[in-house]
C-alpha cells in the first residue's frame, strides 16, 4: 500500500524541528483505553506509564476508568502509584486493564470533561483506540482549544479490525493474525484426519466491516493443499451459488474443506448477510434471530450439498489470546504508546501516532503521526491489490504484508513420511 | 472418584508375574488412531513407536491410515522408516499424523481385517481412542481368538471428553482443560473490561454426553468474582426459567456475566436442548437448523433480561491447540502409549492402558489396565460430588481433581491496584 504509507509519512512528519520549540508545558497525564480489548492494549498503556516518567514536567499520570464514559463520572486511578513490576505483568496481561468503553459523547458531556482535566490540572491526554476513539480525542481536544485551555491530545492506535487509515497496520492486528493462523492451522490439521466424516469446518472470525482479520488466515498455508482452502471477505459481496460452487470443487478434489468466513459477510446489495433480529440489538421485539454467518453457509452446504458442515467462532478469544501474542505487535503497541508521551511533550496535539513500514528488505516499523480529524473519518478496507480476482482467497502481496506482522513463523509441526507398505492381498 | 480408581485398580493389575511368564511373541505391530483428533494423540503413538523399538520380538510397527477405514483397505504405513527426530517433532503436532476416522465396522468386515492382520505377520494390535475404539479393538481380538491367530491388542486411552470409565482421566482433557480455562479467563477479563456493552458473554464448550471440558473452565477463576460465574453440564437438566435466574442475580450484582455451557445441555426430558435439524445430520430434508446450545441461551437472555448476549465457540481449536497444552496430558499420553506396547510384550490382551491416580498430597500418576469390553460399554458421566447443589457450577471436590492435570498454573496476568485519585468536582 504505498499510497497509504505516504500518507502516513506526510502526516507523521510536521517539521519535527517547529514542534520542539514548544515550551516545557507543566502538568499531569490521563491515558485512556476504549473499545474492544485486545492482547496488547495494555502493553501501549505501559509505554505511555513508562515514558512519562522521562519528562518532569508531566507531573504524574492518572488513568480514566472505563475510557470516556469513567472519565465523565470523575472516577480517576493514579498510575503513577503502580510499581514498575506491576507494569512489566501488565505488558503481558491481556484486555484492558482500565477497563474499557464504547461511549458516544453527547455536545454537553465534553464541557464537563474538560472541567474535570481542568481541576485536576490535566495537560496531556492520551487515548488508545480505533476510529471512534479518535473522534473522541479530537472533539475533547476541540473543547479545550475553545476555552482557551492549553492541552496536548494524542492518540494511540489499537484495533484489532486494522482498519485505520494513515498507518501502516494497527496494534492488535499482528496477535489475532497469529491466533487465527495457528487456529486456521489446527482446524485444517483436525479436518485432514478427521475430513473422512467432518467434511468442512467453517472458522467465523471478527471484523464487522473489513476483511483484514479473515486475510489472516492465509497464514496458517505451509503447502498448496493446507488449510484454508477458501477466505471470503466483507470487501467482495458473497453469491451464495457460487461459494457453494467453490466449495464443491475443494470437497470433490480433497475430500474435506477448509473455509474462513468473516463475521460481517455482506450480499450482493451490500446487505451484511446475515443481520441480527434480536429484540435488545434491533430495539424492537421480535422472532428468533438467524445465528451468524458460518451457522448460516453450514446450512446452505449442508443442505445443498449434502456433507456435513461444523463451524468454529473463537469470538472475543482471538483478540485475547496472549498465548498467541505476536511479539513484534506487542512491542509496536508499547513503541505507540511511548511515542504518543514524547510527541506530546515536543508540543504535537490533535494528531494519533501511526506506524509506518519502512522501506527495505527486512520487516522495519518506525511511528508516524496522522491528525486525529483525519483518522476519525476514514476506514481502510482490504485493498483490491490483496484480494484475489476470484474473491475467494487472498494475494501474494497481502501475504507479504502481514507475514512480519505475526511476529516470526507459527510454531513447527510435524508430518509422517508415510512410507507406504506394499499390498499383501 | 475411590470407587472408579479401585476400580481401575483391580482391572489394572492382573497378576503380573503370570504375564510375564508368556513367550515372546515375533511378529510386527500395528497402531491406528480414532476419533477426534487433541493436541496430545500423536504423543501417544510416538510413545508406542519408541517403545516398540526396545522389544526386538517385535519386527515392524506399521500404522493404519484413517483407522480401520485405512486397514480395511490395506492402506498401511512404515512407522519403523520414521527418524527419531521426526517422532520428536510429531510428539508436540497436534491433530491425528495417521488420519483418524469414526467408522463401525461390520460383522463382515472383521474378517478381512484379520485376513490383512495375518497377511503381514502383525501380532500387535494398538488402537487409540475412546469407547467405540475400545469395542472395535474387543472385536478384532475375538476375531482372531476365534481363528486361532495368536495376537494381542491393546487399546491406549484418548478423548478430550475424559468420559471413559476404569480410568483416572483421559489423554487429551488435561489439554483441552487448560484451553478452556485460559479462554474463560482471558473472556472474563475482557468482559470485566468491555462489560458496559458486551453484557453478557456465553463461551460453548465441547461434551455432547459429558460435562467435563465445561467443569474445566472453573479452572479460569482466580478471585471470587472471576469468570466463569455460572456454568451448566448436561448432567444436569437446563430449565431456562431457572438459569435466567441466575444470570440475572450475575449481572445486577457485577453489571455483566460470563457463562460457560456444554454443547450437549438438556432439557427435563432428557432430549438435547437445540436438536440440529439440517438435512444431512438428521438424513431427512428440512427447516431451517436451530443453531447451538450458546445462540439459543444468547436468544433467551437478549429477549428475556433485554441485555445484550454474545457467545464464543472454539469449537475444536479447543481440543487441537498445542499453545495451550498441558504438559503433564502431554507426558502421560506418551507414557501411556509406551505402556500398551511394554504390556503386549508381556502377554496382556484384550486390555485398554488406564491412568491411575496415585495416592498422596503430590499429584503422580502411573498406568493400569481395565478390561477392553468393560470400557467399550461405560460411559463416566461427571459425578454428583463434583457438581454443586444448584446445578450451576462446579464444587472443589472438582477443582482438586481437576488442577493437576491442566499442567501447572496459568500464566500469570496483572492487574492495577488502582489507587483512586480523589474527587475534585
Amino acid at each position: 500500500m504505498p499510497a497509504l504509507k505516504e500518507a502516513a509519512r506526510d502526516a507523521g512528519n510536521p517539521e519535527r524541528s517547529e514542534v520542539r520549540r514548544m515550551p516545557a508545558l507543566k502538568g499531569k497525564a490521563i491515558v485512556g483505553q476504549s473499545g474492544g480489548p485486545t492482547a496488547v492494549i495494555n502493553a501501549s498503556m505501559v509505554g505511555v506509564a513508562e515514558e512519562v516518567k522521562k519528562h518532569p514536567e508531566i507531573q504524574a499520570l492518572y488513568g480514566t476508568v472505563h475510557g470516556v464514559e469513567g472519565l465523565m463520572k470523575e472516577e480517576l486511578i493514579d498510575l503513577s502509584a503502580e510499581t514498575a513490576e506491576a507494569l512489566q505483568l501488565l505488558k503481558r496481561t491481556p484486555s484492558a486493564a482500565l477497563g474499557s468503553c464504547r461511549h458516544k459523547l453527547k455536545a454537553e458531556d465534553y464541557e464537563r470533561i474538560l472541567k474535570i482535566l481542568q481541576a485536576h490540572n490535566i495537560r496531556y491526554f492520551f487515548y488508545i483506540g480505533g476510529n471512534d476513539s479518535a473522534d473522541t480525542s479530537r472533539k475533547i481536544e476541540l473543547a479545550a482549544k475553545q476555552a482557551g485551555y492549553e492541552m496536548r491530545v494524542v492518540g494511540i492506535p489499537k484495533t484489532v479490525d486494522n482498519d485505520l487509515a494513515f498507518t501502516d497496520h494497527c496494534p492488535g492486528y499482528g496477535s489475532v493474525a497469529r491466533f487465527n493462523a495457528i487456529a486456521t492451522r489446527d482446524a485444517g490439521r483436525d479436518t485432514e484426519a478427521i475430513g473422512v466424516v467432518d467434511n468442512v469446518k467453517i472458522i467465523e472470525t471478527m471484523g464487522r466491516n473489513t476483511g483484514w482479520i479473515t486475510a489472516s488466515t492465509a497464514l496458517a498455508k505451509e503447502a498448496p493443499d493446507d488449510a484454508p482452502h477458501l477466505i471470503y471477505l466483507p470487501e467482495r459481496p458473497l453469491v451464495v451459488e457460487r461459494f457453494l460452487a467453490d466449495v464443491k470443487r475443494v470437497f470433490d478434489r480433497l475430500g474435506y474443506c477448509v473455509i474462513t468466513v468473516c463475521e460481517g459477510l455482506k450480499d450482493e446489495k451490500g446487505e451484511t448477510l446475515v443481520a441480527s433480529q434480536r429484540a435488545v440489538d434491533v430495539d424492537a421485539f421480535g422472532h428468533k434471530q438467524l445465528g451468524g454467518v458460518a451457522d448460516f453457509l453450514c446450512d446452505q452446504i449442508a443442505t445443498n450439498l449434502r456433507v456435513k458442515a461444523r463451524f468454529d467462532k473463537p469470538g472475543t478469544i482471538q483478540r485475547m489470546s496472549m498465548l498467541a501474542v505476536s511479539e513484534v505487535d506487542l512491542a509496536e503497541a508499547y513503541m505507540a504508546g511511548r511515542a504518543a508521551v514524547r510527541h506530546a511533550a515536543e508540543g504535537v496535539t490533535g494528531q494519533m501516532v501511526t506506524l509506518v513500514r519502512e522501506p527495505g528488505p527486512a520487516y522495519k516499523c518506525t511511528t508516524g503521526l496522522a491528525r486525529l480529524e483525519d483518522v476519525a473519518n476514514a476506514e481502510k478496507p482490504v485493498p483490491d491489490e490483496f484480494i484475489n480476482e476470484e474473491g475467494n482467497f487472498v494475494t501474494e502481496a497481502y501475504l507479504e504484508y502481514a507475514r512480519p506482522l505475526i511476529g516470526g513463523p507459527l510454531p513447527p509441526y510435524g508430518r509422517l513420511t508415510g512410507k507406504r507398505v506394499p499390498e499383501r492381498l
